[in-house]
């Protein structure tokens, strides 16, 4: 299979090129930015010579077409929704990494600040987080986002199964630096993030729409969720910390139990007797996920990690990329979590 | 006036030098530890040539009350209860930074495993947060824990006047390393820490009862809370971010007011109109506060960030003498937050 | 005395308030700035809270000159050439922390790239290492570079005494981020220096040839040296790392005797027994250097640490101006190094 | 072929399961260690659950030998020296990542201070820098140390052309901390590495006489070089910085061609046009060299940087396996370098 890559000097398209270079079935075939147009990828990033030597393009739909099967949208919000088009009335699939065919119209409007891709459009794409959708034949994926990924693999099996008080869901996330992109600004300055902690966006992350939304379809009285993101000084990883109540009645072997039932066949997340910690999966598509109950205020902490560039972004692009064909899930995936 | 120190070489020890060199009203006349006996503590510690040339003493109780008007215990939890009693019994002041003297002494053995102080030693020490208690003419201050400190001056006001819901407190706290001590361990080493985050002793860490005695003295009926402490891959610094529901009623301009009648006149606390980042208080005696509201699900965010080893130990310990002394509260504590 | 500080939103313009504001012989009376003009330098930077709530101006000399004593000019280079003349025709004292005034103009403009001084305020600039240079009474000081300080104080010693072969000189030097500035830029965005290591400007540093004139003054044969410049992935610090063959007949005990000889009665410049590392200096003026000598090449290694916006801009540049006023060279210096 | 790693919880045992998980010749049947012996290696490591769930064996040689065709040592210095003996004698292959059988055994007690291999062994065994080492069908293995590999990769091309002048090599080499092994110590505790910058063993590292054994190879005359190894604040890495006089009448272009006759053929070794950053190695086998010539001093700097548990350990050991096999050089070692 041929694919082709859009916005490849991003962090995600990046990824892409390292995941896809294993990749048994895939052959990368053009990749696209409007930067550094005309320049072998391992000129401008010298640690991809030997891996990746294809020269960037601009972006050219119908070139893509004639030559690719499938492309990855690894663009900013408020770009996909703009160049998909073409495609989806050629119907060339897609799996777009951004946020732009994640949410109706009138959400995306409000939590991005952008214009919304057209309903048409919209309705052809299929929100796909890869233990829950069943995406075998589609052509139109909105991959999920980072933050969003971490939180609903943590929080689905107990809401599914109306084990948790869903008002008390309160959720502290942290993320690396690379989840911020490569844009630069004050706060993605080494001097104001090395040695610093800090919390942004609160109450108004791109990613509480989609959570909710996603919960939604496993609980139609999901009410809001109180979800805060910070900068870790790091460069890879998300730990989403998920506060709740438990319902009355409810057992810890319970929680145990619906973690068991959603994830022992999935290859990509590991219920974890401990806590686990974020340099458990940084370089893997691994989600890390457990628990401890406080009987004291009736608390249960969930804990969820992964690679935000991965699971949170290509790997898991991938991942959907292998459901689709119906190809083994894991193809291309088999990379060991770094740790030291 | 003269002091002593027991406990030199730990970090805590070390920050005390450092701010008592800057003091004007207080001369630094032994230091104590049970290793590098006999060494210059700028032989162990280059960095305090100049500085700091005492040699480091074995401990002896006589000698530091002939010689001293006050002795500093900066010594890990389970020392300075069996060395407090002889200063006790002659009378002679101590400021403690060890958690030896916050709790009763059955909640002490439950927390911390080790053996408490005798109870007649307890009765005669006042847990000192600097902000709430008047010290002025004490003799025996048990000084608050790191993450007691930034989470009672997140909290006190808003329970004090009853704006919110006890029950509903979530508290996710993250600290720098020197939070854990130089003890070499797994947990410490290097690889180990850098480009991780963890999360340790969940619902079991010792400064919890503390917190809640502390704000029990303002709320009677107030319950356990839900307490979680990480580790950040930083040297210095604490941000406790605490989540709670408002009573019914209650306008976040309510806050706003509890927070500024508390602290306006408090040169150590900083209200902030945004949300503190961590590198803003790191080097220096301040905590500094911020907060935010979201409307939809009824939860307070508030965050508050000290320095661990100042406000959240040495700092504090020094604010507490000058307020027992009845000096100027910020003696020898003008330091300015490093920020790069 | 009253001062004014022009670019002070920069780093070294930060640090010269932190410091001021413990000076007991200095009041700072206006701070200036091309950004945020109008706004409280507390407001733009919350750490300042309460250590300076001074709001920023617009440059203007006539009203500097009214309002103040001395100026110190915390720029980039390029900027104070040309904002110096009005001062120096009213023969109002600069302290210029760029590197404007430190080279004649041909050599500034080779290296700098650069429209450079005019000859006629340059020849008023005197080049000012504190621990060389007779500063009393002097009006226009040119404060030395953060590489070249290291780099100078760990080589006049050996070079003054010609104890080394000096055209076997190499500098291998290393400093934190805050070196390259607040400019944003792919080289100061935090994923590509965090984890990383990146030698950078090689052969072009424009330290080089400050370096090799002030050393120039002690061997006028002096020749070219061998200087590179690498990125840590730290915010704060420099070690160079100096490494020469000694001249024929020179004992260990000779460089030992040169050292002590030059430093001993030095505040800031400390002679250590073992190798001195970066953050033993930290947060503190001083300078540390140590030595060790390899019998088997004939080679001496020097190293030297300073904490770059300290001794390597703002601290030096307040002990400059001690020294022009006669006053104690340490006062608003007693800074303890951070350490942890 | 089946494999068996002795010193299994060291870093570079846990980066052989990591490159031998993703081997298609390389089935790996046993793991020995002297701790955490029962345990599951993923009950102990939970990142790698699902990628290696061995239980950890102590140490049999007897039965290593019936069960696998290969073992590797992964154990400190000093142990292999003791244990290899048993394998040598049944002819059972060895690749020993450890110093123990690099050196004459004079040599090795000198640098090592411990008890050397028997020399009768240590004449079995070949030292294989693998792009310089034919070791198709040996048995017995040294495989390089870290430092040693980035500096011999550097400097063989320059030595063995005789294009520099041997007795002005200085080797300024910096490593990240997994190249202090996991050992608990001050000098790896957090607190004392990040935000610091040391050297150490300067003139006393072990790997100096295995780069000069090593170097003498290609020009017996080669004298001792000065090397000294500091301690960069990151997890993994090498930048061995070389700086050397030309030879009168060698060109640039000299140098250049050596290195292209040296690597264009050698899949592990790239040759940059820029000098090479260390995140552009971290994660793979790769070896990067760049290098720039200063007119004014004659002095060429050469840069090489590896990753030292891959290239320098454990990726080196595998492409070394590969050779001694007649495998494709690159098989399980198609990592690309992590970046970001």
């Amino acid at each position: 299979m041929k694919v082709s890559i859009v916005g490849i000097t991003g962090y995600s398209g990046l990824e892409l090129v390292k995941i896809l270079n294993n990749h048994k079935k895939v052959e990368l075939v053009s990749i696209h930015a409007t930067k550094e147009v005309g320049r072998r990828l391992s000129d401008v990033y010298p640690y991809l010579a030997g891996v990746c030597d294809l020269k960037i393009e601009d972006f050219d739909a119908q070139e893509i077409i004639e030559k690719a099967d499938l492309v990855f949208f690894a663009t900013p919000s408020g770009v996909a929704s703009s160049l998909a088009e073409e495609f989806v009335q050629a119907d060339f699939p897609i799996i777009d990494l951004s946020g732009d065919h994640r949410l109706p119209a009138d959400v995306y409007q409000e939590w991005y600040k952008k214009s919304p891709a057209k309903k048409m459009i919209l309705n052809k794409f299929t929100y796909a987080l890869s233990e829950y959708t069943d995406v075998k034949g589609k052509k139109f994926i909105a991959n999920p986002g980072c933050y969003a990924t971490a939180t609903e693999l943590a929080l689905i099996p107990l809401v599914a199964a109306g084990l948790i008080e869903t008002d008390s869901i309160i959720v502290d996330a942290k993320s690396g630096l690379t989840g911020a992109g490569k844009a630069l600004s004050e706060s993605s300055h080494f001097v104001n993030v090395h040695d610093n902690y800090m919390t942004y966006k609160l109450n108004h992350h791109q990613h509480i729409p989609e959570i909710v939304q996603t919960l939604q379809a496993f609980d139609a009285d999901m009410p809001e969720i109180q979800f805060s993101t910070s900068l870790l000084p790091v460069n890879r990883g998300i730990m989403a910390t998920v506060y709740c109540k438990l319902k009355k009645d409810v057992a810890v072997s319970d929680i145990a139990s619906a973690f068991a039932k959603a994830y022992d066949d999935k290859p990509f997340v590991r219920v974890q007797e401990n806590l686990p910690e974020l340099h458990n999966v940084i370089g893997s598509n691994f989600t890390d996920i457990g628990f401890a109950y406080n009987e004291k205020t009736n608390v249960m902490t969930v804990i969820s990690v992964i690679d935000n560039l991965l699971k949170g972004a290509s790997g898991q692009a991938v991942q959907n990329l292998n459901l689709m064909q119906g190809w083994d899930e894991t193809e291309g995936l088999h990379m060991t979590p770094s740790y030291l």
